[in-house]
């Protein structure tokens, strides 16, 4: 009935249509990987990135799989990490209590401080010391790496252990706020150091150090500011429209920008993302409009369900097991664990609130995660010359630290409460907030 | 104090995040089309689709916005868009209450039958007249895009109207879901020719074209029948993980993988992404696992609410107002205007129950939306040689035709509804539903 052209050819649905297949096989991994870590009383991104280090490493060697062995490189999956770290780190800032933040005051801020700087030190020493032939870059880098406490591990840790309103507790989640903070600046002002490089400048001055120190806290403050001012107006606004998911639009599109204008000003996307959460954050957890029963944290949250767990699976495939094998490569890992804990556990230091368990504090400091991961990712998507800043095996000693760090820290602070508790029982009186389990 | 690599250069992550950027914009953009679009009692997919019409024509003569002209041809927004499609079958899918078809019965599926043939018979009939030299499957297509009613558009226009329950609304949207899998059928076996085609093979044969029936309806039903057997235990297994978000990923993970499987078969994705819809069913609006406190319906919300929007837009950036300057175009999309208006009149003749007001059931027959465009979208991906299979004019005059057809809608159905009211007020005892306000 119908003649047919014979050179019709459909133009790329089918590979949009293979994208995404592998886009949700990738998904599914990742929380049925996060299941069996939650199972086993781990964190989820512990499953989440090992199961990526699993599809990435030993799914290769067992069946032809170079569909997961290119998604290394697959520019659609970058992009999907990515909005899963922005997502990510909006929704810390959304979540970050500020006025909380304040009142913990100076404890956290000594043991921040001190937590940034030790393990700093140590992790460039140590990059130092064993790579002793790269660009300090690299060592800054490593050192960097190690400074950014995973508050969304160490909140959980605390929760499952009932222990997130004690002093511990509150000293803990303000220090790990504070940390990010710092975090963000280094990584600002490494980021414009290698910027200023690629553009064929000299190395900063302290100067101009000092300059991005202060754009970064200019920015976070601006939206700190804004937020106060604006969010409760916005929020009336939007209420006053009646419109479903409008809130969410206006959110994401702020994530995106700020990380956007981050990029721009020689910073990196997720300040701005952080930012963005920041400057919404009254929005998030409190303010609610009229036309949506939920906060904005809470509309967000099926997105974060789907794009963070990408984001870690995709960390974990970019992990090469076999580069590990080398034994400099096994060598600086173990270095970069030892700083990484030696350095937190010089925390408790800080700590001057009495009563207070300084080791439960310091070990409470010790995860690393998605902070640590996404420097990670941006040393080795960095290039000097032809070879990126980060070599493979030192990307997989990076991710080697924050998988130890993470599954060391669930005994380790389960241990030191219960230590506390014994010692409190013997000293009655003192506010110890409620008993860890 | 470091000294810094020269040659240090960042790859990439600055276009992610202009990217992304751009995404929000776009998002933002179709957010408030959609508001401006409900503010003027219109639905909000004539926004979603104006402002795109607005980005794509305006603005390139304003400024000199690269950015979105190249937009049409951006490979990730392409990604994205086909998301947000395969979203929103799978919504649809999952919002379809086959227990409730089943009791509309002989009315629904006369209306249905009726609504998909005569439409499909005068979009051919009109495109052979006015393109007598383009292939006979350009008119298969042309036909093809008439035959389903958007079951949104017309949905929410019954619901503002008050009249979601009477019995003509019950048959409109019984009928609409009805003529949603006879276009995804319609569409199958439209993919299938276009492929045997694109192998070099002839044209398919009677038995051939039954056969793609045949495999388009086994799909569905294998999936409505896998949906009744395998919704509740998934629910209970999911439930007993007590892990927050795993029954989202599993969704869309199925959304996108049954899309995957009905490209490979020769049909399209979105055959898939409402397949999956079905099987998943009575997981969407009924049964909840124990960990979460929504329904999966509830849980892809925000999801559809982001991406959705972001297809629509994207479809209306593809309309080029330019190719409707040429009269033939404008002749066209006229035409295809009267076959889409004339075709679903005719459905008023398939109206059997007593009482039942014919020419509201066929008026809210006449809004074409997601699955015209999707039509449009998918022949305008597909090559004849080294031309597109629809043309830029024609694609611009189907989004034309999905334009006033929506447009048309709302007024004319609260007319007809409120002539049936008032002849109904002259004949007391007729069982007519709520009053239309």
């Amino acid at each position: 009935m119908v003649a047919i052209a014979t050179e019709v050819v459909r133009v790329g649905d089918a590979q949009v249509a293979a994208v995404l297949f592998g886009l949700g096989i990738l998904l599914l991994a990742a929380k049925l990987g996060g299941l069996a870590a939650v199972r086993l009383h781990q964190p989820a991104v512990l499953g989440e990135l090992l199961i990526g280090i699993g599809l990435g490493n030993l799914l290769p060697l067992v069946l032809d799989a170079g569909g997961i062995a290119s998604a290394r490189d697959e520019p659609t999956l970058r992009i999907f990490a990515e909005i899963g770290v922005l997502i990510l780190l909006f929704d810390v800032g959304l979540e970050a209590d500020l006025r909380a933040l304040a009142r913990v005051g100076i404890s956290s801020l000594l043991v921040a401080v001190i937590g940034v700087a030790v393990p700093f030190a140590l992790g460039f020493g140590a990059s130092a010391l064993l790579l002793p032939g790269a660009p300090a870059l690299v060592h800054v880098f490593l050192g960097a790496s190690l400074t950014a406490t995973s508050v969304g591990i160490t909140a959980r840790v605390l929760k499952d252990l009932g222990a997130a309103q004690s002093t511990e507790g509150q000293t803990i989640l303000g220090a790990a706020l504070l940390d990010d903070v710092l975090g963000l600046v280094v990584l600002a002002v490494v980021t414009a150091t290698v910027t200023a490089a690629a553009a064929g400048g000299p190395a900063p001055s302290t100067l101009v150090v000092v300059a991005i120190v202060a754009k970064a806290g200019v920015f976070l403050t601006a939206a700190a500011v804004a937020g106060h001012f604006l969010a409760g107006p916005l929020a009336r606004a939007v209420g006053a429209t009646g419109q479903r998911g409008l809130i969410l639009a206006i959110g994401v599109t702020l994530c995106f920008s700020l990380g956007f204008v981050a990029e721009a000003i020689g910073m990196t996307a997720i300040v701005g993302a952080f930012a963005a959460g920041i400057l919404l954050d009254p929005y998030g957890t409190g303010v609610r409009t009229e036309s949506e029963e939920r906060t904005l944290a809470e509309l967000l949250q099926p997105l974060a369900d789907l794009f963070v767990p990408l984001f870690f699976v995709l960390m974990g495939i970019q992990v090469d097991l076999a580069s590990l094998a080398d034994p400099s490569a096994l060598l600086l890992g173990a270095a970069l664990v030892v700083a990484a804990i030696v350095g937190k556990l010089a925390c408790a230091a800080g700590v001057r609130t009495r009563g207070t368990d300084r080791l439960a504090v310091a070990i409470g400091m010790v995860p690393r995660g998605e902070v640590g991961l996404i420097f990670a990712g941006i040393g080795a998507s960095l290039t000097i010359g032809t070879e990126p800043l980060l070599s493979r095996s030192t990307f997989s000693a990076l991710v080697l630290m924050v998988l130890v760090t993470t599954l060391a820290t669930p005994p380790g602070l389960r241990w030191a409460l219960r230590r506390r508790d014994r010692r409190v029982l013997a000293l009655p009186g003192v506010d110890h907030g409620p008993v860890a389990r």
